[in-house]
């Protein structure tokens, strides 16, 4: 070993879920929306002025915190965007997370807040989920460093109550609880309503998954003024120019048209319920998700061997051989059509 | 304060060049190119398939790490791609900079290093450059836990020689040595010949400069597979995704025409080399730059009044309030044009 590399900061990597690059796929692996962005979306792509790539995108962001701002009701100051929710979450563990506490977060739970957490070499602990996948919050009203969940929780789906959130932050109000909504757009409840009163709450938001966005790299955060800024202090003192003119453009588009994103996302959790319907008549056990997703473990097929089967029909889905949750697999809802296919070859399987 | 504010990660954050959002202005103030990115990536911007956008991208950059790879003859394996070389840069401190020892960089430089080491906790220590900004390569051949300049220097535009930088590379063999080549396509001499015997050595490049797409965020790093392989392993663990669909599709594009590339270098220089020659006859001093800005002094007038006088005409250029520099101003060199009236105005200021 060269003397360099003792050095060298040794992290084990988040494994991203697979991106085959099969044309004739069904991919219900990565929680991707089946559906295109705004149709919007592609005339302001079209209609790109390609000049404007010569110069500095702007370091403030602010035709597109603008625009969140306006939809959320919020103040400009309020909001803080980055290269998608991995971007705006990793600056959120560098600001805040600087205690010598353990953060805490769930057991089972987004497979990049340990990451994040080992690279930043900051201390954790993981709290478990009960036996049906659901958070329970005493476990966070211990002395610590910091909170983080997602809610709806990934990879189950399971939704946590606001009443639930609001006395885990009454707890929790010397450190900073960060409610991760990157799925809450699917109908779960937002926590929004309680950064009236806490202002050591942040909420996260994607435009990978409602928005039908993941290819522009587009996430945010809403929180007090005062964390916004402390944010912003450390963006701007690790890459000032994060958003490129295009993904700026293009995500101020998306969060105009809200008459096709909601109507986007009715047609997601109407194939969702659907899809339960049918899985739950195949066998199949699930927690009710509130998510773009559904976490499902079945009677007698073992996860692993139906994950295996299906990806030789070139259908993804998700498997994490991980304590506990290794006979689950994390289906994505794509369209009505997709999930369909899935079923059927689900069936089939089973031979039912 | 509230008791979450003591952990708060504080920080200094760098200041970006002002970015006017006037449309009538000289921008000289930010080194960005005067010329458009390359013809096809208007094509490429059209034709771009926008239901894309709602899957991830290609987390390893393939497309855009294997054109590079190409255009510079390395492997794909010795190329990581970044949101900017701010991006690539920050990475590479945060991989590779973890020793009690100093890091060393000049005390007149691109200022981010001392804002990325203040964020990270990175011990450093600047060295002076000489008299006429020449670095001087004694001042790294000490004990030090890593060293980092860019060649050509910015602000200054003065180059060192690729013969000071092996001997420099070869003294520091037990530590990573960063060469920030973001001017160098601007006529100075490149690095990258030394990576075949210094598997120490790391060459940073952006497209913001030459390649006239600042406004994409594209940068990389070119080093030994290793090297690489530990940048990836960070980077994975911080942000899967960080480049966009769109910016890699108009990167790979850039990379592709080579003849517009070189067409636009050599516009750029010959404006350069016109433009150092009318200075020098209105009474200024400058090191010979390889760069595409030239940093220049005034025998009699004042750096600064010089720079708000040419304010108020809308013409921006950059002033670094700094001690040893704070009577110079950095111009970048903009089209013929801009530049006949950007010394028009200084010959009337002048009244010569």
């Amino acid at each position: 070993m060269k003397s360099w590399e003792s050095y060298v900061r040794k992290v084990v990597p988040y494994t991203p879920g697979e991106q085959p690059k099969k044309t004739k796929m069904i991919k219900l692996n990565t929680n991707e929306n089946p559906y295109p962005p705004a149709p919007g979306v592609e005339r302001v792509i079209k209609d790109f002025d390609v000049d404007r790539l010569r110069l500095y995108p702007d370091p403030a962001v602010s035709a597109l915190v603008n625009e969140l701002a306006a939809y959320h009701g919020l103040k400009p100051e309020q909001v803080f965007v980055g290269v998608g929710s991995d971007d705006v979450l990793a600056m959120c563990f560098l600001t805040f997370f600087n205690s010598e506490k353990p953060i805490l977060f769930p057991d089972i739970t987004y497979s990049f807040y340990d990451v994040w957490a080992d690279m930043l070499r900051i201390p954790y602990e993981t709290k478990p989920l009960d036996a049906d996948f659901n958070i329970s919050i005493e476990d966070y009203m211990t002395e610590n460093g910091g909170v983080i969940f997602p809610n709806p929780n990934a990879p189950t789906g399971v939704e946590l109550g606001q009443r639930e959130i609001e006395t885990l932050l009454k707890y929790n109000s010397n450190v900073i609880v960060i409610v991760d909504e990157a799925y809450v757009d699917f109908g779960a409840e937002t926590a929004l309503p309680l950064l009236e009163k806490y202002d050591n709450l942040i909420v996260v938001r994607t435009f990978s998954k409602s928005r039908s966005m993941a290819g522009s790299r587009i996430g945010y955060a809403m929180a007090s003024e005062k964390i916004i800024k402390y944010l912003n202090d450390v963006k701007y003192s690790f890459n000032s120019y994060t958003m490129d003119q295009l993904s700026i453009a293009v995500g101020v588009e998306s969060v105009k048209d809200n008459g096709y994103f909601e109507e986007t996302l009715h047609k997601i959790i109407a194939t969702r319920e659907r899809t339960k319907e049918a899985l739950a008549g195949l066998g199949f056990s699930f927690r009710d998700s509130k998510s773009n997703f559904i976490f499902a473990t079945h009677e007698s097929c073992p996860a692993k061997e139906l994950f295996e089967a299906l990806k030789k029909e070139d259908i993804y889905v998700r498997y994490f051989a991980k304590p506990r949750i290794d006979n689950y697999l994390r289906i994505t809802i794509g369209t009505d059509e997709e999930m369909d296919r899935f079923l059927e070859f689900v069936r089939r399987y089973l031979g039912r």
